[in-house]
């Protein structure tokens, strides 16, 4: 089984080392989704057709989040992303899923980056949405795939 | 029902305008969980053992983003945070729980706050954990309880 | 004539003490324009008539930079932001004209912060139809009132 | 004619993919211009007869600005930026011309690090002299040239 | 004696809650010291004489590290800084010396923001100067005096 | 001797043009020490037999401010860190030595990573540490060694 490589010989934190990692094409993609009222979709979705639009905010803080990953996560190192891309789905009357993908050309991988666009983007649909409905919940949120690097190809299982 | 307070009269998002809200003492609760193979989780218990601390990373990581709010999520206003703390609980043998309390004396609350540190706690463990365990899961998030304020307290109801 | 008040007796530059300034209602509102090629500023409209909407971008742009105002003007005070609004009008068939609203409740005046949402949205703008037209201009950009504080209100003559 | 490039298919903005793209030696120069009463440009000269040195600060300000470029405007790639010079010219007895260079070697341009670093140390010169002349205009602020890239070299026919 | 209240009852760090606490003005001052070659000083001197002036780079450097500080150390409170000023004296001729004053009215004090700024306007000397002067040493940082709050003054005792 | 480098022909600061240096590997080790109270140091070691550990704490700040260099010291370039570390050393009964190592495959060497790491890392123990000791000092914080780039390798002749 795999070690905790985030620790040092003190047994304490440190951003990995990675100085001899091939540099490679990298992309990773997450999802995850907030539930909420059915009337509070409604008011989104209303908010689509004229310009009030929260999934445009969403997006813009998501992407934005993607590029402080390495700020926000301690051990994350900072990387040259080259590509960010978040869409909205809604599944059923009461669910938003967002997805993210992001991109780079580096010697580590974007899990973390696809991560957090998509939690953020999450957090700012409740944020714009709460004063109606402070009930929402951010719903299982995870990797969905990444390609690129040593360690090779991931694709989560998923049941829908 | 409430409208979306965070669009302006050409229908595009703003700040709200919060100047005439009065300075209260406010407090906000938010809870998510972070589900993992049963393997993880004993591998972040034994660094807790020894000096290797995956939690303590992510109790500093939460807490800092709980500071990062209105720089990562849009539409939030500045905040003089008073006070945040964080805390983990294990759920079974194969969650942990995140709790985040975040505290203001202020014209507007603080929930996004402690959302914001629950979901970078959880992302923070996901990060050090990864190279054991890309399909961790980030769990339901959502606030427990507000308190403060001009629209008054809230508390979740809670099935467990 | 008044004097450049930012420097110590080094005649250096320090960030001026306000400890003993009133702390009062402050309002500012700035404006710029950016011109451009008459066929960009279709596209941008078309944009806003479909989904993509460069103006909403510049907007939460605009906003996000009011916040971090004394992150990048060095001699600004850390203000509390009350509320930042953006607004975008269109004068003649090329140009757009954005204006910002800042309001806080504090010792010192948000001047810079509508001065600095008005220049980030402009930017935002630029860069998002920058493949399309690198001759754009940013315009003439300047204070148009500002309320609050001992030094009183100002009012600035336009023109038009 | 281009199109507007930062939208993928939901219409929403992205952050364009350029992992395809070369990496190539990337400079930009842009140039602003902020007027202001003439005894207020006396006052910032005298201030660099002595210590107390206004563009001196400005200068500080536009280059942190320029490395501050992809956290300001939402759909900027972060760059590693090689250089970035600023200089300062007077216009007559009323205007400061300001003109940054900004150089990389990456897979996009530095257009928009070098007109954020215009109009930074612009808006520093406003706020360091904004108690003596609240009436200065940050007037004409493009991009004067560029060149790398694969969409070619390109620079603004200037009237001056 | 005193125990480390920035620890909660897991035994985990936290930002303290001070809710409770009163609002007074606050002041703190910091000093350190930098040694260097005697002809690196001189290069500096003689900078000033010129206009080149690494103590102005120096200056703006720690002032708007200050203002980061609750960015920078994880569990400082953020604070409306109402004032900060640096002012550097040359001790012999192979030192200088850099003293931060910082001010606030808020429920906390202002200790690491005076030497934050000191730290980093030091560390912003070395940057300038590494080209011609690898060896600079860093010397004694620490807190001179502290005023406002329950705890009382603070002023250290100084050999010279 | 070597001439200051980070100043333009206007004798201004500027960020020094790297374009044509070369991309090599490079590590950089810097130190410093923070001496306390031996009662000082006696809680920290207590709170780390526990679970309150000053020093996790500290070590997060360290790698977290390494990655914020380039924010912080106005002239440096933004580095892609591929690796950081801190340790920590009790030096007697009333100080701990704190040592940062900095690694990155590009054009600029990480010297000031590696320091501003050390000195974050020694600020957060003052922080966390100042309600039980205002006096603590940190005390010379300077450059042991660094490799890779043309200008060569340099390691700093120690006393201990």
């Amino acid at each position: 089984m795999s070690e905790l490589t985030h620790f040092n010989n003190q047994g304490r934190a440190r951003m990995v080392d990675v100085s001899e990692k091939e540099v490679t094409k990298r992309t990773a993609v997450a999802r995850g989704s907030i539930r909420m009222r059915p009337d509070t979709l409604t008011l989104i979705r209303e908010g689509k057709i004229g310009k009030g639009d929260v999934l445009a905010v969403a997006q813009v803080a998501g992407i934005m989040a993607a590029k402080k990953t390495s700020e926000i996560i301690p051990m994350c190192h900072p990387i040259p992303l080259t590509g960010v891309d978040i869409s909205f789905e809604e599944k059923g009357e009461d669910t938003i899923q967002v997805e993210a993908t992001a991109k780079t050309t580096n010697v580590t991988g974007v899990e973390m980056e696809a991560l957090t666009a998509v939690s953020v983007a999450m957090l700012t649909i409740y944020d714009m949405c709460k004063a109606a409905d402070k009930g929402m919940v951010l719903e299982d949120t995870y990797l969905v795939s990444k390609s690129g690097g040593k360690s090779g190809d991931y694709r989560r299982e998923l049941e829908d």
